[in-house]
C-alpha cells in the first residue's frame, strides 16, 4: 500500500494465500493506492499462509470496529474461521495476534516513488500520507494499530519495526538524490524521510486537524528545502552545509 | 509548562486553587520546565476552582495509570474527594470530565520562547517537546490524553482545542522574525510551529524511536533553513519566496 499504512500487507495477503472470499473483508483491502506488485515477489500460498491472512484480516476489522480495548480472541476465532485454541497456541492471545497482523503488513513490496527528482519523491510520500489519511476506509487500520501501541508494549514494538522496515526502504530515495547531486553527501536519509511523514500524522492523530492535500505539497517542499540547504547532513561527512545545520 | 504538554495548566490550577495537599499528586505537576507565571494572570480561587483542579488531578492520574478505557467517574470521585452524583452533574461522565481537564490545561499564562532569533526560538521549542518526552514523568499526561482522543471524540475536539491555542501563541515567534527580517512576509506561522513538533511527537508517538536532543536541534535547523527558503510562504501574499516552496 504505503509507507504509512500498516495494512500494506493486506493485497499481498489475499494474492498470496487467496484468503477466503467473503470472509470478514477489511475495508483497507479494496482501496490500497499502491497497485503495482511485481508477480515475483507473490509467495506461494497454502493453508497456514491462508490461515493467517484470514486471521489478521479478523484482527483489523476487530481493532478498526472496536479498538484495541474491544479486541478479543473469541472475535478473532469467530471472524476467521479460526478455533480459539489455535489462535492461543500460535500466537498466545490478542498481543500477539495484533503483533503479527502488523509483521504480515510489513511483509509486501512496496517500493519508494522514483518521479526523477527529489522533489517529486517527497511530494510523493507525502500525498500516499495524505491519500492514506483522507478516507476513512483506507485511515482506520493504520489509525487503530497506531491506538492500540498506546496499550500493548508488544504491538508498539512491532510498529516501530513496521515502520523502521518502511523507512529503511524510502532511504532509496535519498540515495538517488545524492547521486543526481540534489542531495549533500552525508545526508541522513533516515531524518528526510521522516520529516515528510511526520506533520501530516501529527495533525490527524496527534492535533486532531484536517489534511489537504496543499499541506502535503507544503510539508515536501519544506523539507526539500531543508535537505537542499544542507540542514540534514550528520555532522561528520561533508563540508557541504551551507546553512541550517549549526546553531 | 509548554507547547506541547496538555498538563500545562497543572501548576496554574494549584497556584489558583490550591488543590488540597496530598491530593493524589499527578506526577507531571512537579516536573514542568517553564517556571513564570505572570501573577496579574493567576485568577481568584475558590472553591469551584479547587474542586475543578482536584477532578482535573484525578482524571491525569487515572488516565497516565489505566489508560482511558480504565477511567472511571467512580476512580475520579475516590481520588478527587468530589462526590459521584456532583461529578455526573457538572461534567456528564468520563468524556466530560476527559474533556475538561485539557480545557483547563490550557488556561495557563504559558508564552513562547524569545531568544531573540528564529533559530533560536525553533531549537527551543523543539527542545521544550524533547524535555516533555524523554521524561516518562512528563511524558505520561499528554501521551494519555493523546491516547485518549483516540477512543474519545470529546477528547479528540478537546485536544484540537488545546493544540489549536497552544499554536496560536506561537505565531508570535514568526511575526517577530519577519519583523527582524529572518522570515520572508507571508510566511505562514501555523505550518511552521507545528512543523518544529511534529517529527518529535511522530517519533515518540507513532513510530514509537527513541528521542535525543540532536534531533530536536535537527528538526529545528531544518524547519528555519525552510523558512529562510520561503517554503512556507502562503501563495497570496509576497514574491519573496526564493525556492522550495514551489513544485
Amino acid at each position: 500500500m504505503n509507507t504509512e499504512s500498516p495494512t500494506s500487507g493486506s493485497r499481498a495477503g489475499r494474492r498470496r494465500g487467496g484468503a477466503k472470499a467473503g470472509s470478514t473483508p477489511t475495508r483497507t483491502d479494496t482501496a490500497a493506492p499502491n497497485a503495482s506488485q511485481p508477480p515475483g515477489t507473490v509467495r506461494p500460498g497454502g493453508r497456514t499462509a491462508r490461515t493467517r491472512a484470514a486471521v489478521r484480516d479478523a484482527v483489523l476489522t476487530g481493532l478498526t470496529e472496536h479498538g484495541y480495548p474491544g479486541l478479543t480472541v473469541e472475535y478473532v476465532a469467530e471472524h476467521s474461521g479460526v478455533h480459539k485454541t489455535t489462535l492461543y497456541r500460535r500466537w498466545g492471545g490478542v498481543e500477539g495476534l495484533v503483533a503479527d497482523a502488523l509483521d504480515l503488513a510489513g511483509e509486501d513490496s512496496w517500493t519508494p516513488p522514483d518521479t526523477g527528482t527529489l522533489e517529486g519523491d517527497l511530494r510523493a510520500l507525502a500525498r500516499e500520507v495524505y491519500d492514506t489519511f483522507s478516507d476513512p476506509a483506507t485511515a482506520a487500520a493504520p489509525s487503530a494499530f497506531i491506538a492500540a501501541a498506546f496499550q500493548s508494549e508488544r504491538a508498539a514494538d512491532a510498529l516501530r519495526g513496521f515502520y523502521a522496515e518502511r523507512f529503511a526502504r524510502c532511504a532509496d530515495v535519498v540515495r538517488r538524490a545524492v547521486e543526481r547531486g540534489e542531495a549533500p553527501a552525508g545526508t541522513d536519509a533516515d531524518a528526510v524521510v521522516r520529516a515528510v511523514s511526520a506533520p501530516l500524522f501529527f495533525r490527524v492523530l496527534i492535533t486532531r486537524e484536517p489534511l489537504d492535500e496543499a499541506l502535503a505539497d507544503q510539508t515536501a517542499a519544506a523539507v526539500h528545502a531543508a535537505v537542499s540547504a544542507g540542514a540534514y547532513t550528520t555532522s561528520d561527512t561533508t563540508g557541504a552545509t551551507p546553512g541550517g545545520a549549526t546553531g
